[in-house]
């Protein structure tokens, strides 16, 4: 496909992390080298990489680079080790709500502390993981585009709400790995994409990532989607996920309950796209999923511009809870999980 | 109140129509005056007076205007009539869902044809009568914001959508009108309001308004209202109208439908404010609405920037219509309308 195959969201490569500013598309295309753990950590915070799978390979990236830091200050093993730990901690800290970044980080530190060798093959273990990982994500989201795409209808309109596409991704993406799979197959199918206000990644990434690919997409304000809805011009909701609890309640960006909430009162099939890694099944229910609350400004002004009076309140959870209820199915690399999800979680992870 | 006390969004003084321009609010606070009906038709669809009331205030005074150029051009009674009812058939073609506009442009021409006298008298009559419009749009929504006061519970978070406002109406506002009278009586209220894309009247103008008097307001993005109700943390929805057919259904601004869908979800009660003369008993049901589509640089641009691809398509509706069983009450200068629409319609027209 034109887009993915032209460059990767994140690639690792000569011992730096390089990623795709996704703060100034669709305006500005290059890529940041990541050098140090700490501007890894800067990176994912202020949503230079974003999309939960995207920021799990940052956040295993932001590992190998603190391993290559670490490995230069200290030769005692166990304090190598306690000392990569905190950077792990640090890094966990820097987005809450995806558990994708939790997963990654974990995953390396597993490795560090398994291993029963020196520091610089414990160090050569890591990076050599994150690389692997980052290859995995474009396969698995292959994967579960490929399954995801055999509830596409015909000609099928599908609505889909911030940017779960490439950038969120190493590459191909999640939502958009599903929309991908059912255009290769398709070419008729269409896309309307809600702008995701306050961060606009459905307006600024999603639009992007599409129209590069000649998909025919329309853009909507986070109001308009029961009007279509209504009018039968959508036919399926298709979006990602940043964490999803062992029942099946999902958290993804702010705005995905009231669609899915409009979906399931006009009878709209509505589906989450997500690696198994995105399933959280250390917790039961979306209520115990942290929410995020993100700066002021991201309400209160649009390109520099302040939007509102001075004297009033914001308040910007950066993610909202879908519970099961509302959810069709959850597509993943294991196949499209159906309700009751706990049960076909479980059995997903059974049979991994 | 402080903000309506000030100044009147829309006011005929020595034969001008003098108006807030709401196009540059919250940073600039200025008023323009109106001079001729194509001046005023240009005032309407470019939004520098808006809000269903406020409309219908502009389209009388943009007859008093007509009437005043044409008794320039014209002595013969007849021809005046026919030119002054082209003129009207040309401002209502500046926006096509707002009733009120139509209601009072009517209102005005049944006065030119009713009257048996010269076009001096007649250019009189419509002149006084468009103050006089002016003058009960005040009275209307404070008799309204009273009725409506009754529904708002103690301490009550109130959320709104757009601007329904002093600024939507002559002065007081409707659905603002009461939130105004409920703070009146009881100042721990507290309003949730939608920015309300794509033009942001909610973050432009009601946050600007409602923080002028004193009000606790915190502004939301559109899609985060369901996160907010099942917190719990909206105990009543309260909008405007443009248009409310027969049978209830009612036109709003676009976003309108989707919260009142959250709000039946979460059992949060949702109330339409409006005159009567928002209510069109010619239409049997929302279907019969006509929604604008508005400018497509309205979704794609924001404060002269572009906020996504070049190649994407935009369908841009200005109202969508939240059908009769979403909505809890229709709050009038009448009293507090309950379902069935059709009957408590009926008779508030037959007893008005």
């Amino acid at each position: 496909m034109g887009f993915t195959s032209k460059i990767k969201t994140i690639e690792w490569t000569d011992n730096i992390s390089r990623m795709i500013d996704q703060t100034i598309l669709p305006h500005e295309f290059k890529t940041v080298d990541i050098k140090t753990c700490e501007e890894m950590f800067n990176a994912i915070k202020n949503m230079i990489v974003r999309g939960a799978p995207a920021i799990g390979i940052a956040g295993a990236h932001g590992i190998s680079l603190a391993a290559l830091e670490l490995a230069k200050i200290t030769s005692n093993k166990d304090e190598f080790i306690q000392l990569l730990k905190n950077k792990a901690e640090y890094l966990k800290s820097a987005r809450p709500t995806a558990v994708n970044l939790m997963w990654a980080i974990d995953k390396q530190i597993e490795i560090a502390e398994s291993t029963n060798s020196n520091i610089q093959t414990i160090v050569e273990l890591i990076v050599k993981n994150g690389k692997k990982m980052e290859l995995e994500d474009i396969e698995i989201n292959k994967k579960l585009g490929d399954y995801g795409a055999e509830i596409i209808p015909k000609s099928a309109t599908i609505l889909t709400h911030c940017n779960a596409g490439a950038l969120a991704t190493v590459g191909y993406g999640t939502a958009l790995g599903v929309i991908r799979s059912a255009y290769a197959k398709d070419h008729s199918i269409k896309v309307f994409a809600d702008e995701t206000r306050p961060r606009q990644q459905g307006a600024r990434l999603t639009t992007f990532e599409l129209t590069a690919d000649g998909i025919d997409t329309t853009l909507i304000t986070d109001g308009m989607c029961s009007y279509f809805m209504k009018k039968g011009m959508i036919d399926v909701v298709v979006v990602g996920a940043d964490r999803i609890a062992a029942n099946g309640d999902t958290a993804n960006k702010i705005g995905t309950y009231t669609v899915a909430i409009a979906a399931k009162y006009h009878n709209v099939p509505f589906y989450i796209a997500a690696p198994l890694s995105t399933i959280d099944t250390n917790i039961k229910s979306g209520d115990e999923i942290i929410i995020e609350e993100r700066d002021h400004n991201e309400v209160t002004t649009i390109n520099g511009e302040r939007v509102c009076a001075d004297n009033v309140n914001i308040i910007n959870p950066g993610f909202d809870v879908t519970p099961n209820e509302l959810i069709s199915g959850i597509i993943t690399e294991a196949g499209i999980l159906k309700p009751p999800y706990n049960v076909s979680i479980k059995n997903a992870f059974s049979t991994k």
